[in-house]
Order: C-alpha cells, then sequence, then structure tokens
C-alpha cells in the first residue's frame, strides 16, 4: 500500500511576516529556507517578488544556494484591473524574482470583485485566465491561491468554480483554496473542497487557512480529507490578526494519525527542533503550550496522571513525544506527591532506586516546606536540582556571599532613576568585593555578582538570562506582599529555569540568580 | 423557530487549575465565579471536592455568594475499586461541598480498567453505578465524566456504551464524552458522538476536549453538531499539557455561525471582557493573538486589506469585532482608539463636547505614546485622570519630588534583606527629608514618602494599597525588561488604579505610587 503524499506549502516568510512581531533578517530568511528544505517542506514561498524590495532581496540571496529538496516560489497577484498582463509591472516584478515556480492570488468572490477591484464578473476571470497564461508562457510553474474561496463558494458556487477552471484550463499546477478571514468551519471547508476535488478531478487542490476562529489546524485537516493534498501554512502559526494554520500541528496528524505522507517518520523526529529554531530566527519566544511541541506539551501534572504514566504511558499520551522529538516532563507542583518528585528527580539524572526511605521523606518535607512558603519548580529545575543535591548533602556552594547592597537614587522628579549594587562573596577562601550598575537593581546586582565571580570561574561569561518574571503571591499585600521571582537562563547548550522568593524583590531576585550561576557550575563539573 | 440550546460548562477552576503556572487566590475564584455566573455559564466546577483542602474552601466560600444563573459543580471519582461508596472518603467530602449538582468521572477505556484501576470490566461498570446510585440518594443531581471516551469506543464501543449505560440507568442528569488525551480527530469526534445520541436519546451528552492536536474547539463543534448539548472547556483555553477546548473560541462559533444559544447575543459582547479579567486573575498575560478577542484578532495592516476593509468591513473580517465585545485595529493609524479614550474621559468627568479639536488630539497623542511605551490604562483610572489633567494643563501638583535614595542590604547568606528609603519633597516651598523602611524596597520607598507628606495632607493616612501587581513587557531582555507596575489603593469610599512603567523596577513603583497619592489628593478637593 502507497500513502498519499501531502504536499507541504510553508507560506512562513510571506503571510507568516505579516504577524505582529514576526520578523527575520535577511540572513535569518535563509537560514529558515535551509531549515525547511532540510525538514522535507516541499514549497518554500519567499515573498511578494514583485512589490516589496525586500523579498527582492531574499530571492537573490536564495539563489546562490543549493536546496536539495523544496521549490521556491515567488507571490503575487492577477494583473491590475485595466492593464495587460505584459505591461504589469508586478508581474514583471514577479518573473524577475527568476524562481521555476510562481504562486499569485485572485479574487473568486463577486462581492470582492464589485466593492474591492471594481471590476465586472467577467473581466476577474479573464485576469485570471491572462495571468496565468502569461506566467505558463513564460516558462513558469504556477500555483493559484483563490482569495476568499469559502466564501465566495457559499455565496456564488458556480463563479467561485469558474474562477478556478480559469486558471486550470491556462495550465496551473494546482489551485488553492484559501478561507482568508479563517470565519469557516471544518465541516463547511470538508463539503466544499469535496465539491472542488470533485468538479476538477486530478487537479492539485491545496487548502489555505487562518485561524480567526481557532479552527486553522482543524480545517486543513478536514480540507485534506475532502480530496486537497496541498496544505499552505505557516511555522508556529505565525500571521496577520491570529495566524495562519500551523504546519506544526498539522503534519504530525496527517503523518500519524491520518495515514499520510509529508516528511517522512525519520525527519519527523526533527519537529520541535524546526519550532524552536523558527522562533529563534523570528526573534519569538517558544510557546511552552504549543502543540506536540511545546516544552509542556507531555507535562504530566496531577498525581493520578503521573501514576497512570509510570504504568502505562498511552494511558495519558496520544502520541509518544520522540516522534516529534519532544520529551515527557514531570511537574512538581502543590499536587504533587511521591510519585512526581521522585520521577523528577530521576528525569534530573539522581538515582532514585538506590535511595533509602529516610530519605526520599526528607525530599518530599522539603519541597512541600517550600512550596507552602511560595516556591514553585514547574519551570524551575536548575533550582529543584540544587535543592535535591542540598537534602542529598551533596551540594558544594561554589562561593559564599558575604554580604550585597544595592541603591537606587533618583534626583528629581525627571531624573532617571540609577542603580548600584556592591557584592562581596567568597571563594575558596579568597574574598572579592566588587561593584556594578544596571537598568535597576536586580541588573545592577546581576552584573556585581558576575563581575565577583569571573575572575574564578570565567565561564559564567557564557550564561544569559533569557527570561525573568515576576509574581505576586498575594497581590492584596500591596507592597509587603510575596514575591517570587522565575529567571530562565541559558549558555548556548543548555537552558535552565531558577526559582526565588521572598517579600522582598531584591532577595528573591538574589536567590534565583545565584542558583541560576550555581547550577551552571555544578553541571560544567559533572557532564 | 427556537434555537436549541448548549449548556456551557466551565472547568477553569479545577482542570484548568492544572496548567502551569495557573493559580487563583481564594477571592479571586469566587470573583472569577461571580464573572461566570454574570456572563451567563451554566455550570461552574468549583474543584475537586473530595480530595484538595484549598478546593474545599472555595466550596465554603461560595456557598455565602448569591449568583443568579450559574450552578456551581463539585468534582470527583467514582468509588474506590474495593470499597462500598458509602464508606469512600472521597465521596465523603464530594457530599460535604454541600453542592445541588455533582460531577464524577470514571473509566470507559478497557486499557486504563486493566492497567490503571487493575480491576475487571464488570468492576469498573458496578463502580460506575454504585456511585451515580449513591450520590443520587443523597439529593444530588449527577453529571458522569467518562474519560478518555473516544479512546475507549474505538477500542471497544460495546464497553465504552455500558459504562455510559449505567450511568444513564441510575439517573445521571448527562453523560460527558471526554477525550482527555485529546488526541481525536473532528470527523471521529463527530461520528461517535453521532453514534452516542442515538444510543441514548433524550439524555443529555456533554463534550470536553483537550488541545494537545490543536483540535479541541473543533472537536467541541462537531460534538455539539453531532448532538451533544452540553460543552466543558476552560476560559482562554487553560489547563494541563496544551490546555482544555477554549470556551472562549467555542461560544462565538456556536451563537454566531452555527445557529445555537449559549450566553444570547447581549451577554456574548461581553466576551473580551471574560478574558481579559481571568487572565488578570490567574495572572496571565493576554494572548494578543487569541481568537475573536486578542488585541490583535481583528488588527489590519495598512495597505490593501485596510482600503478593503474601509469600502466594506465584511471583505476581510468574518464577524463584527463589537459583536465579543473587541474592535477593529489599523495598526499604523493613529485614529484607533478614539472614541474608547473620548467615552474613558467623559466617564471620568471631563466635558468632552467642549474640547476643541487640537485638545483631542493632543490627549489621543499622548495616550498613544505612552501606550507605546508599555502603559496600559484599562485597570488604572488614577493615572489616566491625572495625564488628561496634565495635557488639559489643568494639573495642580501637590508636592514636589527633589528625590529619593533606596537601600536594599544583605550581610550573609542566611541573613534577611533590609530594605530602606529616603525622599525629599517640597511642598508649598517647604522641604521635608525623612526615612523609611519596610519588607521591600517598594515598602520602604511608600513609608517614606507617607512620613514626608502626612504633615501636609493628614488625610492620605485614610490611603491603603490593596492590590500591587509586577508584569515584565519584554522577559527576553531578563533582568533589563521594561517592568509594568499598578497599583490599587483605596481610601474606604473610593477604589482606584495606578500604573507606572520603566525598566527600573523602583521608579515604575514610584510612578504608580506617587500617582496613587496625587489622585486621592486631587479628588478630596474637587469633591
Amino acid at each position: 500500500m502507497t500513502m498519499d503524499k501531502v504536499f507541504l506549502y510553508d507560506t512562513t516568510l510571506r503571510d507568516g511576516a505579516q504577524g505582529e512581531g514576526i520578523s527575520f533578517s535577511d540572513t535569518g530568511k535563509v537560514r529558515f529556507a535551509r531549515l525547511l528544505d532540510d525538514f522535507g517542506i516541499d514549497y518554500i514561498e519567499g515573498g511578494f517578488a514583485g512589490s516589496n524590495p525586500r523579498d527582492r532581496r531574499f530571492f537573490e540571496d536564495i539563489r546562490k544556494e543549493q536546496l536539495t529538496h523544496a521549490r521556491v516560489t515567488a507571490f503575487g497577484s492577477t494583473r491590475r484591473v485595466d492593464v495587460d498582463a505584459k505591461d504589469d509591472p508586478q508581474l514583471a516584478g514577479l518573473l524577475a524574482a527568476d524562481t521555476e515556480w510562481v504562486t499569485i492570488y485572485g479574487k473568486s468572490w463577486l462581492m470582492h470583485v464589485r466593492d474591492v477591484l471594481r471590476t465586472t464578473a467577467d473581466n476577474n476571470v479573464q485576469m485570471i485566465a491572462d495571468t496565468v497564461g502569461f506566467l505558463k508562457a513564460a516558462g513558469r510553474q504556477v500555483f493559484f491561491d483563490a482569495e476568499h474561496f469559502f466564501d465566495g463558494y457559499k455565496d456564488d458556487p458556480a463563479y467561485a468554480l469558474r474562477a478556478l477552471g480559469a486558471a486550470v484550463r491556462e495550465g496551473a499546477a494546482g489551485v488553492v483554496l484559501c478561507d482568508t478571514n479563517g470565519g469557516s468551519l471544518p465541516h463547511q471547508v470538508f463539503e466544499v473542497t469535496r465539491q472542488v476535488c470533485a468538479a476538477f478531478p486530478g487537479v492539485q487542490v491545496g487548502i489555505h487557512t487562518h485561524d480567526d476562529s481557532g479552527l486553522a489546524v482543524a480545517n486543513s485537516l478536514e480540507g485534506v480529507r475532502a480530496g486537497a493534498r496541498q496544505v499552505q501554512g505557516c511555522v508556529n502559526g505565525y500571521g496577520e490578526r491570529t495566524g495562519n494554520a500551523n504546519i506544526v500541528s498539522v503534519i504530525p496528524s496527517l503523518e500519524l494519525k491520518m495515514g499520510f505522507r509529508c516528511v517522512g517518520e525519520e525527519k519527523l523526529r526533527k519537529l520541535r527542533e524546526v519550532s524552536l529554531v523558527t522562533d529563534d530566527l523570528a526573534n519569538q519566544r517558544p510557546d511552552p503550550r504549543q502543540p506536540f511541541v511545546g516544552r509542556s506539551a507531555f507535562s504530566h501534572k496531577a498525581g493520578a496522571h503521573v501514576n497512570a504514566i509510570q504504568k502505562n504511558p498511552k494511558t495519558f499520551e496520544h502520541i509518544d513525544p520522540e516522534q516529534v522529538g519532544n520529551q515527557r516532563h514531570v511537574l512538581v507542583s502543590e499536587l504533587s506527591g511521591n510519585a512526581n518528585v521522585m520521577m523528577k528527580a530521576a528525569e534530573l539524572g539522581t538515582d532514585v532506586s538506590s535511595l533509602d526511605k529516610e530519605t526520599t521523606r526528607a525530599i518530599l518535607e522539603e519541597v512541600k516546606r517550600r512550596e507552602n512558603k511560595g516556591y514553585s519548580y514547574e519551570s524551575a529545575d536548575g533550582s529543584f536540582k540544587i535543592l535535591l543535591q542540598k537534602v542529598l548533602k551533596k551540594h558544594t556552594p561554589f562561593f559564599e556571599l558575604e554580604g550585597f547592597r544595592v541603591i537606587v537614587e533618583k534626583r528629581g522628579r525627571d531624573e532617571p532613576c540609577l542603580s548600584e549594587a556592591t557584592i562581596k562573596v567568597k571563594v575558596n577562601g579568597e574574598t572579592e568585593l566588587t561593584a556594578g550598575e544596571g537598568h535597576g537593581p536586580v541588573d545592577a546586582l546581576n552584573a556585581a555578582l558576575r563581575q565577583a565571580l569571573t575572575r574564578f570561574y570565567p565561564e559564567i561569561e557564557d550564561i544569559t538570562l533569557t527570561d525573568y518574571r515576576v509574581r505576586i503571591l498575594d497581590p492584596q499585600e500591596a507592597t509587603r506582599a510575596v514575591t517570587r521571582v522565575l529567571i530562565e537562563s541559558g549558555d548556548g547548550v543548555r537552558q535552565w529555569g531558577t526559582v526565588g522568593v521572598s517579600e522582598n524583590i531584591i532577595e528573591a531576585s538574589w536567590q534565583a540568580l545565584s542558583d541560576s550561576v550555581e547550577y551552571k557550575l555544578y553541571e560544567d563539573r559533572v557532564k
């Protein structure tokens, strides 16, 4: 039995880049294209070739690269209402991108033809035919994106099909049904796609959806189930408004649950990496809750679940996390029982089978005690590991704090606040007193601490603080409320979280900062 | 024609609270329940009544409240494998919650019966029957949540239906089909739900889905299309792993697109507010891309879309944003929010009809400028009013800051942090220099400020700070991130919020503190 192939068409660099806050550098775009090529994506839409100068640069850059699998497509629109295709500068720009494949979008909803293009139904069909014909004559392979197809079909099915027919007759390699406003429901997408596939046997039909109703992934899957064999979407669901269909969510369902072939099982294991690297290139924070690839996607918290998982992972996991390059996490939380804490300890490299009952209880009690104070270890593996070391009497302090002082000063209503910190630490009997300044008191304290330790531990220069979160635990206590600080750190190889809790935000931050440094120093020595 | 009613069952306080980082305070839970009651949610699941002490507190608290519409349900499980229902402490705890409605979950997948419960198929069915019967005899209305129903049905349809049948025969008010692992596809959910509805005519069938495949919303809608008339989910899609079905996304599609009645059109306009207030109570950052209610959900970048929108909003919007309490944003336009800002100014007592165009524009520009810096006035009426006064040149400063200094000091690893502040202010030409100490730097600064001003304005002793919240706006900037501080104050008569923004948390707190005092002094004088 051969499995049906579904072609993947990525529009992250074009539709995805319309999303608020998404921005790729020029070299980032090329790295992204190579990433997708390596992953097995079939088509990579590079941008608006005809109208955007920065997008044009990408096409120049990518021509110098050797992609092994993916085809780069240039994106544009049908010719203008009142101009011959050969005289349309936008189409000239599209050809100048010099790609074998081009994708053009055009209208298939009469309301748009009337209210936006302000032309006749016939002229719009002619524009589609002319444009496809012109590009084919210039030696291009052409996809036709039918904008607002589902709304158009609902309004006037015959006209919507006529628009597609014009593209097909002129030799388009495929027609793509777009739910441009993201308002269609899965069963509607299924039904309409089924009718299109029946009307154009043998033609590759694509599905392009938006997430305005939270249904973009479902609509993509329903499109394929109805006969579509191309899915357009963006990595991590980037895109205007609420985003495009997230291909990172679409691919595993097609591949693991519906029996289609996309990138193949082997490449699928790179899914999480593709997602993370893309976030990095686009300067986005990874969403821990993202389906399949998020850090929390296979996290288990409640005691009962963790118990069951130990007996049989299928009880609470819909797929094996490794199939998409992810892994199982056990969260340590207030609902935590024995099983959670011990699984976490094992995950962090403790040989739990060798622990006696006394030690196990001591660990549990210490975790409980700290959780009651407001500590939370869900995203603070680093602090949890240090806590474990301390209970197991295996903790080696890399430095001793003799004291610190942080001063924040403001000299007049409109003057900026100045922050300075001094810190005194002892390392191997030697005392070091240093000072630092920063954007705020914690930034200054961090600067002073690094200054003090660099001489003894030059490797701490590798640490970058990637996240700093503050949570007031009992806000009604106002300025005397207990504060929890979470810090996330990285050194290019690992990522770790640490936590601090105190009524004093500086003290809480200090705890998280010093745990971050201790964790790094410890891990470097055991590896 | 009467529209079919779909009952909404919220499990934010139980299943949602399992989500990483989600935590409600005790008073927050009650405020949340009142919010949902007011919005028209039918059932509010309050928590694990039988096993969690903090959840038990909620049931005590909520009994004192008068809810107008919603029913509070207590959550528990079927009796233990080897114990009579009447002797099961968990069920005793469930009854002790003293709610008219209870929901119990039980097994319907043989693999779970075998591998997790480690009992027989027959005994599991008996456990369901016993438990429902016991609770009915105790005068409760019972919902039965069939855990892993879709996986169970796939594995052995007859057994899955038998489990439901046991609950129905004993008088359950409804049976709920759970896709506990979140792995089912929309067409599978439709088909299975259809068969269940056919097997149990006249019984209320519910649908409870998880978002592990990014399909929870679609699966809920397909369940309803197949005959389910109860939807279980969480506000904003909170929940373990990737979250539960987001009822904020489910409701508008049911109500506006599928012709069902949920909360009604009028209440639906509060959807965005429900989403935002819930994020606030759970201390979550609102997702700007959330379907329907996110800040970006109806954002249009300048260019073709905006042009089209101006000609006809339907061209690029699937619904009218006002139907869900949201609004259109044109990303480059300065005019967005015009109406809002002016409405707010009027609400705060400014006679906006008397303002000339210049002044109106000046106000809008100042608000825009500050919002770009990270200020947010949604819960900071106090700061907004002071800002208005400043633009209208009606601001009278009650004191002038000459400077402050805050010192935080720690003398050894296990010593507490000491916080002291000195402040110098000028009032009517007189300079006052005072000091204060506190639990943290902001507490100390607050103490010093009050100390300095009391001589001139004894009424500031009436001010209590009732809430202090800190939000890191760009967490990836770590310790140099921009920080937003929100303070809520009260004086026994009024409540007001103020805001400050800076890279330095002390400076941000100072802004909010001094606005709080100025607002109080101003209001006392105009009244």
